[in-house]
């Protein structure tokens, strides 16, 4: 480390190719990288594969052949898997390799990895994202990197291919303790845009019309800009999982009270986001939660 | 009505002029407009009179010499005296004469109101705005009215000049309620901006460095943006007051509640800026909520 990349002489390995991982290694594929890829449904990476991609049949086979190996996975305890496990990615590294999580995860858990990793000459950086399935798609995704610096910066070339914003945020955890910040900041935000449209819905306003009147002023955001003509017109389809909003505000709300952290706004948001996944909305989007906040008034949303 | 406008022919009364009130009927003086004016504190209408603008000594006398009359005071018991009051504005008005309120108050008052100056075939619209001094300055503000459509549209002259956005929202009260869905937007919001400025606080982050990844993205808002450098620099000086907006939510709370709609973010959000009015920030900017958050947790913000 620093290694010098170019698509020449650097292999890079990809472990989970759901609908972010498969978009962001395919922009690494279509730069010229040499990648590896794993996935537990290798169904999901077929079209990675088809494009050139090669096949490992474990995270651990996928460090063998590479010099930089992602990771975009589900929960913490399969990031602890693919990258931990016996069959794990860091069981595979040579010295000198560097691990990417871009998995929303737990700070602690990040900064347990990069120790393991560093006692084998491994560097690990953690770099969750925001942006969704558009970001993933366009290569416009914001990264927000915790780990070492110069490790962050020798990077920039993949970086680059994969996000239009990268921040180093510190050291090992600080990316997701961005990324919670993040999050903090959507699920505060989506409480008042869906009590103020389900406010404007009950008194009798036009919702387009409303629209006009507060959305470019000091009442707007990207949330209400995008995500309120779905609410308005009753459509629900995900660009980002209830289910795992749920877990970015549960790892959040743990690294709050390890923190001593009172944040009662996070706790709200997060206990509505309960209700509406059990009452069977998880794989909704999360503008979803319209329907949570509507049912407790008795109003039967579109 | 519908009258026809222009400086030449139309007379207008304007009643009150705070930091609001006296940008917007200054930008109405400076259009030409002959215009008559009330104030509480009469000092404060001084640099309107050096303008041109004529003092009256009541709104009563303000609407005996306007054909359109213009009020924005603080508190709905105000807008109920200056308007409905015996020395108030429509016991002034000639038959055909139009009243603006562009206080935000009561959708309740705004109806009662309209019925009220009905009865004597006077036009009462209500037309609360948002954008804040600044706006006010620039003529910049988000006009939301409520009233005759036909009587909305004939006055196109004066919201022209007064914001850049003016839309008639439905009846008598819909001003107001637009306003409402507008607070209950920054409520919401305000709370996740300063919870997750909070937790980046608390987790060792570079706030300005976080801006970076978090404010152009799906977190991203106008409150993040204008008031998130304020908040990180700690400074509290009012864009606009924490005591006003407390009215708001109140105003917004009281008809949800008389609607039967559970809005917890609001509430929440109102008992919030309650205890940091309480704690003596009334006439601080609405971003010093993070100075109450942060004394929840025993942090003392800079």
């Amino acid at each position: 480390m620093p290694l010098s990349f170019s698509p020449q002489k650097t292999r890079l390995g990809w472990i989970g190719t759901g609908v972010m991982g498969a978009s962001m290694c395919g922009h690494l594929i279509e730069a010229g990288y040499s990648t590896t890829v794993f996935s537990r449904t290798r169904a999901k990476a077929e079209p990675l594969l088809a494009r050139g991609a090669k096949w490992a049949d474990t995270p651990r086979q996928v460090a063998e052949q590479a010099d930089v190996v992602f990771s975009i996975v589900g929960f913490p305890a399969d990031v602890r898997e693919v990258i931990l496990g016996d069959a794990g990615a860091l069981a595979g590294c040579a010295s000198g390799a560097v691990l990417v999580d871009m998995t929303t995860s737990q700070p602690s858990l990040a900064v347990e990895i990069a120790e393991a990793a560093a006692a084998k000459n491994v560097v690990s950086l953690d770099a969750p994202v925001s942006g969704g399935d558009v970001g993933a798609k366009n290569g416009t995704l914001s990264i927000m990197i915790g780990g070492d610096q110069k490790a962050v910066e020798s990077l920039a070339p993949l970086w680059e291919i994969l996000g239009s914003t990268w921040v180093c945020q510190g050291p090992a955890g600080a990316g997701q303790h961005t990324k919670m910040v993040n999050q903090t900041l959507i699920g505060g935000n989506m409480v008042g845009v869906c009590e103020a449209l389900l406010y404007a819905h009950r008194s009798g306003l036009d919702l387009e019309n409303v629209m006009k009147s507060v959305s470019t002023g000091a009442a707007g955001s990207w949330s209400l800009t995008n995500l309120g003509p779905r609410i308005i017109a009753g459509n629900f389809d995900p660009g980002f999982f209830v289910e795992h909003f749920i877990k970015d505000m549960g790892i959040a709300l743990e690294e709050a009270r390890r923190m001593q952290l009172k944040l009662p706004g996070l706790e709200l948001a997060e206990q509505l986001y309960q209700k509406l996944a059990a009452d069977g909305h998880g794989r909704k989007g999360t503008h979803a939660l319209m329907l949570a906040l509507a049912e407790m008034s008795d109003i039967e949303w579109k």
